[in-house]
């Protein structure tokens, strides 16, 4: 199946399937997190207590872990989460907020990935960069968010964290490493609210539970740039204040052939 | 004084005295449940420290207890709240988010049950059975969570439970063991934001200072129902995004007289 | 330079120049913050972990300490962020919310007081009395937040205190002990939306990493009362969700000649 159609039928899958999605993330996007899960048509819960986070897991279709606001605290959760995503073979998305910019995190992030085979890892090129290489400092503020990755580079990424990842940037790139693409949809107003990240992270797990781990993280970087250019036309007179609420009504509405469509994404060929 | 009468005379109460709510909620709705009781007109206060919980309870007008991020840390602060609520004769609102899916989180849903008497318990039909049973197991899923009880399973449950309690779902119902009422308002777009429902359990505690269990239940779902179908209409072209902001907005203006002309409210003979 | 050149000046280098502000906030607030920091132009980070929250703060341009939701195991993380922000020279704003509630609290609010030079204190007239009198019970109730105190007592306090006091209120009051400002402009619904107290905080935060901890105060608590003024106008229909969102709006708008030409500020002489 062509990558365009195989998005679409995803789409169209969460929203008939409604998958239950176990999100463990901060506080700062929580809120947004589950809300943008419950617009594509999936179901969030949030539940992270040491005690029950693991039966959650176990009845959940995909596991999001988000170390926006790590605490110390958290960690076991995570651990026990991530152990029963692998054991039960639930799909396990990593959105490593922040790896690089300080030692502890990059640590903390470092260990989950060698501990556990993540079905997707979602983040900027300065933090799967930092993943892929074991090392922190590579972080150069707040600029290199937008850096893009040459795609070689990503593949190569993949290949050696044995995992399809998602790169976000000025232009995003996705890659198994063997098959890899680039995204060019988006909205540079995202940039200037929080969470948009968080959120695609939240719609990655979303779609691992209904397809691919390549096609669910190409389609949710398309669903959420997608989301941005079309509620930037929804919200145009008026600011990221107004371009938040249009975001969820847009990805409710986001229909399979509009992905088809309107996605602009290109394979690449190393 | 009729229960449509009474509904209007309690939104008028809560706008003119701002009673100070006490809300101890997870941190995915906080920022809701706050924003739903200042839009009421009553006003939050969310503290939830140990060192300080007792202090603020006491210097409050109701106390409201939502389950959905329960943490074994918290449980310490749950406890010393509801108790200075009960001894101070302070209305004590459980939303007991969850219950039933997990045994760490029933086991404390119903301690907590056990231990105080509650004012009104609010939540789906799954969670206020798995209390009236004492047993878990009984959740069969998101669906499941709009499933409408019998009223007369209802009515046993209040009584059984000793509490008014509002049950949500598909057709709401709030009885306190005598006299058992079926709402039927509603917007089914509000099951794809999250927080409606923590929401409804914010402002029931908000009403629960102003006037009975009974009423404050009934109030507290038909303002959240018809604020559904008002900001439907408000953001009809648009979607859960903007459905979400004008809830705000529409509690804010709601008045007596919309509750008593709107409100679909219908008293059950057992 | 004049108050109406420098906070224009000031909110042009923010844009420019895209300061990292670190916040420490509650659960509540911290999603509004974020946001309103990034709708300014800056770049909220949020960590705050106690492994690595003093590496976070010696990164960034300014630090914010916001009491809202404090807990017994978030105080080690203010304390460290608070030494480092110090001894590294980074401007340090407190918003001491709800300081005089409960003793702990105060307690909690006057040691960070007394153990660290803040650069701005921005808080109610009840908050900012509390600490400056270093005791509790002067607090009666929400009414009191919006008291108007008299401009000879906030310049005072702000001796008292050693530092620039932003005193918010019906009418706002600044103060650095020399000179004092009454700021004129707002919007009451601003008090139905939650946060707004934080986000000017947030909003000070940002203004003291470009500017004079008197211009930054001016400045924010400037930046959002007219963002309260111009969004009531875009949301005049609706209420405070929509004027919510549209806060956002206002602020990534703004620019210098706003603030210069619709902020009524004015220079008070003692």
């Amino acid at each position: 199946m062509e990558i365009v159609a195989a998005i679409g039928a995803a789409r169209h899958a969460v929203r008939t399937r409604r998958p239950l999605i176990h999100e463990l993330t901060g506080s700062v996007t929580a809120n947004d997190c589950a809300n943008i899960t419950l617009a594509l048509g999936a179901s969030p819960v949030m539940a992270q207590a040491l005690p029950e986070v693991g039966e959650v897991t176990k009845k959940s279709s995909a596991l999001l872990i988000n170390l926006g606001m790590l605490q110390p605290t958290m960690l076991a959760s995570l651990h026990r989460a991530a152990r029963v995503a692998v054991q039960e073979g639930i799909p396990l998305v990593l959105d490593p907020v922040g790896v690089g910019t300080t030692a502890w995190r990059t640590q903390a992030a470092i260990a989950l990935v060698k501990a556990y085979k993540f079905t997707i890892i979602k983040g900027n090129g300065s933090e799967i960069q930092c993943l892929a290489r074991e090392e922190s400092g590579v972080y150069g503020g707040v600029d290199s968010l937008r850096k893009v990755l040459p795609a070689r580079d990503v593949q190569h990424m993949a290949v050696k964290l044995g995992t399809t990842v998602a790169v976000t940037g000025a232009i995003d790139m996705v890659s198994d490493g063997k098959q890899t693409y680039m995204l060019q949809n988006g909205c540079s107003m995202l940039t200037r609210i929080t969470g948009t990240g968080c959120m695609t992270g939240a719609l990655a797990a979303a779609y691992s539970a209904v397809t691919t781990p390549l096609t669910a993280a190409v389609a949710a970087i398309t669903t959420m740039s997608l989301a941005g250019e079309k509620a930037r036309k929804q919200a145009a007179q008026a600011g990221p204040g107004s371009l938040h609420a249009a975001l969820f009504d847009v990805v409710y509405r986001l229909t399979a052939e509009d992905l088809r469509r309107d996605g602009k994404i290109r394979s690449v060929s190393l």
